[in-house]
């Protein structure tokens, strides 16, 4: 259909999340057709990205320096971690802007399905952390799935040894607008558990 | 939200066809995530295509020499030319395959709303090129939108001049495999207008 050069580049495109076949062909497209105003500043963007962007050594936040800006701006509490799988997650925090503690990026959670054990996730750091810099509270903010609340418990028992230390989950219940005719079995049985006294 | 280096390379991806800022955040996630097994080899992939992927100066197409590798097989039927409006609808002939002439991409539909008029569009090259490869037939192959009716009335137009020419255009009817109660009343109308003996 098309020459192994540009199949090669579609191939390329369509490996990204998010991104089927076709969609990959009609970015090759546009990128080829558009090579000044559109491939030529997005290799640039992707280069500046490689060079300039890095991972901090503190949180696992990716920044332009590390330890990130998160980590050394003087106005947030160095005193609380929310624990979070993935960057995208701390990025959906510091949206919506109401936490101003800091934060500590697993990179996932465990899954014997996906052989992703504890070394594979950075609870060891985590637990130096809490350690070394006198932490008062940690909110485990980890997905409701089997591997979230699975990780939540593994990091929730070590946790259990320190002194002194507040461990927190994120509440279950009824999404905010959330219809409860619409509700899954497990979210309706949480929060009927979880039922708070208002009179 | 987030810095601004990581904003700017979003950005850029975000401006890609078919992708939400959303999509665009996954993909920058992921490519930062897995610098080495995926941000340096898209790279490499958009900087060979930057390079080497070039357009055909006879027919409209992209590839890697021009003319192009359609342009120069002795085995396609130079006397035909089949006309399409953007170089994925030619690969849409071209993975189907039971097309053997030649192609000329337009590189658009005339269309006065998004001012693309008759120089904007490859339309005085396909008449050269109808002129110097003596070909005997032209199929307009564009969309059935108000654009695309419009550029092939206005290239049968100027096609009606040239002697011993055949011009013909796709068939408009009922898709196959479409149900009649389905049709909008356009499709439904030409199809009728249209209608076939069979016996």
């Amino acid at each position: 259909m098309t020459n192994s050069e540009i199949d090669k580049l579609i191939n390329e495109i369509s490996r990204l999340p998010s991104l089927g076949r076709r969609s990959a062909q009609r970015i090759a497209l546009y990128l080829l057709k558009n090579k000044h105003k559109s491939l030529v500043p997005l290799i640039k963007s992707l280069e500046e990205a490689n060079t300039n962007i890095i991972n901090c050594e503190n949180c696992g936040n990716i920044d332009i320096f590390s330890p990130c800006s998160l980590c050394i701006n003087k106005k947030r509490d160095k005193q609380t971690i929310c624990v979070v799988e993935d960057i995208s997650d701390l990025w959906t925090f510091e949206k919506i802007g109401f936490f101003h503690g800091l934060y500590h990026v697993l990179g996932g959670a465990l899954s014997a399905i996906n052989g992703i054990s504890t070394e594979q996730i950075s609870i060891d750091k985590l637990l130096k952390r809490i350690k070394d810099e006198h932490v008062k509270e940690v909110i485990l903010a980890l997905s409701t799935t089997v591997e979230g609340q699975t990780t939540s418990h593994v990091i929730s028992d070590k946790l259990e040894k320190i002194d002194e230390l507040q461990v927190t989950k994120l509440a279950q219940g009824v999404p905010i607008g959330g219809e409860v005719h619409y509700l899954d079995e497990n979210t309706l049985q949480a929060a009927f558990q979880s039922r708070k006294k208002i009179i």
